[in-house]
C-alpha cells in the first residue's frame, strides 16, 4: 500500500486533557472554548476567513488507540462497524469537527464547541458553508434511537491508546 | 515537524477523469453515481452502516497541485486564503465530501452525488449525522456573493499538477 505522508500545521488547545469527560461531537460542547494556533509560515492562508462563523477542523487523533474494525461507540451500548460511528479508533485517526469562530490574531484562531483534546495536531482547516454541507439525511442508522434516548455525550477512554486494557474490553 | 503517514484504505470510482468539468462539491453533482471500493481487510468496518441515508468520505486529493497560502478558487474571480476555500491545493491534501449511499455489497458501496476524481484514494468514511453536521453558519464570507450570483459549478484545471502552468495561474 502507498503510505501517505502528512504534517502537522497547528496545533489545537482546549480545555480538555483527556478522553473522559470530553463533549463527544461539537454539539455536545456548546461554549466550550479553545484556540487553533497555526505554525510559522502558514498565516497567509487564513486571509478572509473571518467572514465565515463556523469552520471544519481536520485534525489527527494522536491520542486514539490502534484501529478496530469493529467498536463498541460512547453513544451505543453494542457494536457498530467503525466506519458507521464516529470513534477515534479508526484505521486513519483523521477527526473532523465544525467549530465556531470567534475571531482571528495572527496565527491564533479563537474557537468554541471544541470537542477534542488540548494538544491535538491539526491537518486542515476548511470555511463551513452550508450550501455544501447541509444536505438531507433521514435515515441515520443507530444513532437514531440513541440520540432520541438522549445517550451520553461525553466520552470515556475505551479508545484511548495508553490504558493498559486499551485493546481488550 | 513530525510526519504523520497513513495508509489509503480503499478507491473511489467516479465518472469523472480531469478536473475540467468535474462538479465543485457533491451538492453541484445531483445524480452522478460512483463507488467506493474498500481495500481486503476492511469490510468488517461497514457494519451497520446501511442504516444511513449519507456518509462523509475523506480522500486524498492524489492529483491536486502543491500548497497554495492564496489561491483564486473555482467560484470566484479574487483570491483568498486556501483555509477560508475549499480548494484541493491545500497543505494537506484531504478532500470531504457527503454522499448519498446507495447500497453496499461486500466491500463495495454505490453513490451519488461524487465530486470527486476517478481513482481518488479513500482515507476515511464517516457516518453523516444531521445532529453533528448540521449547525447554524449564517456569515458564509465571500461564498455568500458568489453562490448567490450564481457562480458556475464546476472545476477547471487551475489546480490539476501535472500541467507546465499549474503553478503561475
Amino acid at each position: 500500500m502507498t503510505e501517505i505522508v502528512m504534517n502537522a500545521i497547528g496545533v489545537i488547545r482546549t480545555p480538555f486533557q483527556q478522553s473522559a469527560g470530553t463533549p463527544i461531537q461539537s454539539y455536545a460542547s456548546r461554549g466550550a472554548q479553545g484556540s487553533v494556533e497555526l505554525f510559522a509560515g502558514f498565516e497567509a492562508g487564513l486571509r478572509d476567513l473571518d467572514g465565515f462563523d463556523r469552520i471544519w477542523l481536520l485534525f489527527w487523533l494522536d491520542r486514539a488507540a490502534e484501529a478496530r474494525l469493529v467498536v463498541r461507540p460512547y453513544l451505543d451500548v453494542v457494536e457498530h462497524g467503525v466506519f458507521a460511528t464516529r470513534a477515534p479508533a479508526r484505521p486513519n485517526h483523521i477527526g473532523l469537527s465544525s467549530v465556531r469562530l470567534r475571531g482571528i490574531e495572527g496565527n491564533v484562531l479563537q474557537v468554541a464547541d471544541v470537542d477534542m483534546l488540548d494538544g491535538t495536531p491539526l491537518l486542515d482547516i476548511k470555511p463551513y458553508v452550508p450550501a455544501f454541507d447541509h444536505q438531507p439525511a433521514a435515515r441515520i442508522g443507530w444513532y437514531e434511537q440513541r440520540l432520541a434516548a438522549g445517550a451520553t455525550a461525553l466520552a470515556d477512554d475505551r479508545f484511548e491508546k495508553k490504558l493498559r486494557n486499551n485493546r481488550g474490553d
